[in-house]
């Protein structure tokens, strides 16, 4: 096994400090959508919680350490899973949380973090725009400054899904993750080629904030000057170079797909599985629309990592249904 | 602890037989709903599993039993879940499973019945017709007939739900059963009456189809001619006077609801939750929406029994959205 920065004993430790509601989620085939992709398809479900995205897992490790430090107050900058998330865990644990945001971020998020008890500043610039802002907050308060995907709090709390996936009472052969600041897919990652490493781990990003899969080809930070998808999960232009090493590590492959796949992903989730996801959550499924001779015959799982979406968005993206079946 | 049929011990040893996939199942607050029901909400969430409904829990006991008795056989009448939920199991434990339902019932349902390899029937005629066909094709093949909630193991899997609300860390005070044919009801119902015995179960029935519901307040077995509601899963005029007698002794309330209610049920859980669900599993919501001073300041816990909806309908009642939100 190679060298991340991920630890798997101190994955396994998280167990036990974030709240059972975020664990043992949902893992279970859905054959109805299999005559669509041609493949074995299992889902490993992530909204079935308080903040309907797979976040709480870190952000519990994260308001855990805080509380038994004595901390009061934390900072984050969100696309808004994280920023609901550290809400949620924050909140429970007495701390002030702040999230900054950009003042483009899906509506439904702003509100149930505002919702939340968190006190929600908005930038007037993208999700970068809002890290730094949010790193000044942390400097000027002397508070700690929550970088997802960078503090290995957020990436083991991710690989705890690895642990569980890795645990599988039925075998698979490729897991497809979304990728944005790599959390997930070296959470996930790590543990798969630890305790499962014939599982091929493939990771997904929009050809719209291509990122992260760029440096993974390059194996160097490769930035963009803008991004443009629904995916707002995901859409970072900056990757960490510390995250791209640990990705370097655990992909097998980073691959990109187009906007009309991801949207004909979340339909078919719908339609075949009634499931509202996120458009990041049907990056995985995007991926089988894109390559079926890839992954023909093989047994796929794809994480849906969230919910949070707007649904006069969701209802207009997901409203006609090229793909519902017989 | 009044006497019913089912018995506790013998539902422990059912969380034995049945597949983890069905077990275990998500509890968790939806507080994005709260604003709307004036009260603390929590769904036991019953559709994240390969047949989209709790049904599994009670047929994996059926097959199984079956399975090891030799039988090769076994016939059922449903309106689509236990169907779908008698093929699942039966198909993975080798049997020959036959489903008659009414040529109304949900086409989802019965494309699911026919995709996982049972033989489906049709009747020209509502289901109380197809369990007369059922109990007909059992006699004439000398196969077993599964009859829903008169059958304990349908009840007795049903209740493998209540063991599981009866362990939640966050205590509540009341919840909300979808009632039917009894067995969701009389089999949470007993679990939390001897586990939890605060709990205060009401079960909740649409107006269209009352039957059950009347039986309970009269304490004798009331007919109806017809029944008229969306909720296909909940549509019996025959209640069973076993069944009665059962739910006579663990509901506190059995309450109506109006169709109107039930849309605006699934339109609060899809804008507010993200769940897409089938008529029968908003009733929960939809009683909540009737009486919120009855509910005030509690802490509600409703079980999603199932997701399996036609998508054509379930965007014609949830398009527009009233209901939704800031």
């Amino acid at each position: 096994m190679q060298r991340t920065r991920l630890d798997l004993a101190r994955t396994r430790a998280a167990r036990q400090v974030i709240d059972p509601v975020f664990l043992d989620t949902p893992l279970y085939r859905c054959e109805a959508l299999e005559p669509e992709l041609g493949c074995a398809v299992s889902v490993k479900l992530e909204t079935a919680n308080p903040v309907r995205s797979f976040k709480g897992r870190g952000t519990e490790v994260v308001a855990h350490q805080l509380a038994a430090g004595g901390s009061r107050a934390v900072v984050c900058a969100s696309a808004g899973n994280l920023g609901q998330a550290l809400a949620w865990s924050g909140r429970g644990r007495g701390l002030d949380v702040t999230v900054v945001a950009s003042r483009f971020a899906t509506t439904a998020k702003l509100d149930r973090i505002r919702a939340l008890g968190a006190r929600l500043e908005l930038v007037d610039g993208d999700h970068e725009l809002a890290r730094d802002r949010a790193s000044e907050l942390s400097r000027h308060h002397g508070i700690r400054l929550v970088e997802d995907s960078l503090d290995i709090e957020t990436c083991e709390g991710a690989a705890t899904i690895g642990l569980e996936l890795a645990d599988a009472a039925t075998p698979f052969d490729t897991i497809l993750i979304a990728l944005g600041g790599g959390a997930l897919a070296t959470g996930v990652g790590r543990v798969l080629k630890a305790v499962v490493p014939h599982v091929e781990v493939i990771c997904v990003q929009p050809l719209g904030a291509p990122a992260m899969t760029r440096s993974w080809h390059r194996r160097r930070v490769v930035t963009t000057d803008f991004t443009d998808t629904i995916a707002d999960g995901v859409a970072g232009r900056r990757p960490l170079p510390e995250v791209l090493d640990d990705l370097l590590q655990v992909a097998d492959d980073a691959v990109l797909v187009r906007e009309e796949s991801i949207v004909a992903g979340m339909r078919l989730l719908l339609d075949h599985a009634g499931l509202v996801v996120e458009p990041s959550a049907a990056l995985g499924i995007a991926a089988l629309l894109e390559d079926r001779d890839r992954f023909a015959g093989r047994h796929v799982v794809t994480v849906v990592c969230g919910s949070n979406v707007d649904m006069d968005a969701h209802r207009r993206w997901t409203g006609t249904a090229p793909h519902r079946g017989t």
